[in-house]
């Protein structure tokens, strides 16, 4: 079966893990976690979002995190999720150097919420785009639920196409694309990556998985089919799913990297340190966590203590 | 992506996952659950299995089981797990019609446990397949852990194949690939199944993943890339893991239903029943069960409720 023989995680448990938690991580312990991550051999890490503070509290710190280690870690992209250029000033203001903006691909949910479509949306991100342009602030775009969303069901690929090709317009060419409402489904997956790719080779594409129906790594497995190199993944599956209070998260970032680790896809990333790195945070946050692999251990580890 | 129109899906969870349960079902009970089964439109279903009593009290009533049914449904194959000849004998006297007989595929494990080759434990169901033969009882046979196992990781596939071939010497050719230590990965089902099905073509192949480590439907779906249909699932994810206490267990009966009701797989049962049977065993067991659409409902149902 095709799939590669590398690819690339961002670990985003620090702003989607952590943005759905009751408890509110102060900056020294976002930073220690964020400082293990990159010692853990992350090169690609979401940090937090640049949101209002009273909408989600759980991200009013990210700005401290990124003042804290200085704006950024040499030799690692550390992004922050943006709803606007209010989002550019305050990644310009804190250090920040890579900022993602994000649009829903669902029409009726845009329409009703924003009273514009997708395209139009993000249309309006010009203002964002300019000013991290003139800041030397790299800028990305996320479409959320691009494969089926809960007010339209399967969404039409010349929706999603009409909301690429605004991105592309405002100068976007990084686009992710995240199944916030875990609809997705293997072969619908393997379908709009294979199209997007096609379609659009000047894109570089991120898939972000939520496990909500038990088929986020299944996905993974079909858009790596597809050719996807590049995914998001959660440490301990933390997450949430906005439309179903007390749904599973994010894929884990363990249980990704235990897949790698016994297919032989090269991540770079240790997951003996992710997997301290995620036990550490069950204790901070108090409960447990959805990983496969914190519950069950490594394949490996099975195997030498029956064979010692 | 390559995968069928139309899958199989045998219902496990009377057997490999109740047999994992501190609470036993009584007969009645698990004679309702069976005839609910029925009713959702399962054609394959595992009754139970004839071990010794004290060694798995759980199964003991199944010889009840089938008597309180007459041994069969019309239209409907019930199947039970036996060790030997013994079991055959007691299929005969409940009215069972189906058995399946068990090996490890490890040969570090068998030689430890029996002091012999997993081949010559098959060879050794000679005395088995001989009396269900006379009594006109069908008997298949189940490879444990043929992806890899504790003892050995990743195992040979021509250790694979002398199993297979031994299968086939006492008649057997109905075969089941079981993934009990849950240590299959994607790529590794894909091979091994393409490799099966090429090389014995007389053979029909029966797949039984464990979610231990997250990865059962992904390999559900390179199974399927690799021709594969037909699967055993259980419901509410119920069973475990012998090697791991406090894995996730079987692959959920809703979870494979609810894939192929979003990919358009015929599977001819009606999920919304067995989710209704899910949800009644979990009030029987007295905890929470696996199945991530039992917590977060079906995709059709989200977009039902948002739309109405």
């Amino acid at each position: 079966m095709n799939h590669p023989s590398s690819i690339t995680l961002c670990e985003v448990g620090l702003r989607d893990g952590l943005q759905n938690e009751p408890t509110i991580l102060t900056t020294d312990q976002k930073v220690e976690i964020l400082r293990g991550l990159v010692d853990a051999g992350f090169k690609v890490i979401e940090v937090g979002s640049f949101m209002h503070p009273v909408k989600v509290p759980q991200m009013a710190n990210t700005d401290d995190v990124f003042k804290a280690i200085g704006g950024e870690i040499p030799g690692v992209q550390l992004r922050a999720l943006i709803p606007n250029k209010r989002g550019v000033d305050r990644a310009v203001a804190c250090g920040c150097k890579k900022v993602k903006l994000n649009v829903s691909a669902s029409k009726m949910h845009n329409i009703k919420n924003l009273n514009r479509t997708p395209a139009e949306s993000v249309a309006g991100f010009k203002e964002a785009c300019d000013a991290a342009a003139a800041a030397g602030i790299e800028i990305s775009g996320s479409i959320s639920m691009p494969f089926a969303s809960p007010w339209e069901g399967r969404i039409p690929v010349s929706d999603v196409d009409e909301i690429i090709e605004a991105y592309l317009n405002v100068g976007i060419n990084e686009i992710s694309l995240s199944d916030a409402s875990g609809m997705a489904t293997p072969y619908g997956v393997y379908d709009l990556c294979s199209h997007v790719r096609e379609k659009y080779p000047q894109c570089t594409w991120w898939l972000h998985f939520h496990n909500t129906r038990g088929l986020a790594v299944a996905n993974i497995i079909t858009a790596m089919a597809a050719g996807m190199t590049q995914f998001d993944s959660s440490f301990g599956g933390l997450g949430g799913c906005p439309f179903v209070p007390g749904a599973a998260g994010n894929v884990s970032t363990e249980d990704v990297l235990h897949l790698c680790e016994e297919e032989n896809i090269e991540t770079g990333i240790d997951i003996v340190k992710i997997i301290e790195i995620s036990k550490n945070l069950k204790g901070m946050l108090g409960h447990s966590l959805e990983s496969y692999i914190l519950r069950a251990g490594r394949s490996k580890d099975l195997i030498a203590a029956k064979s010692s």
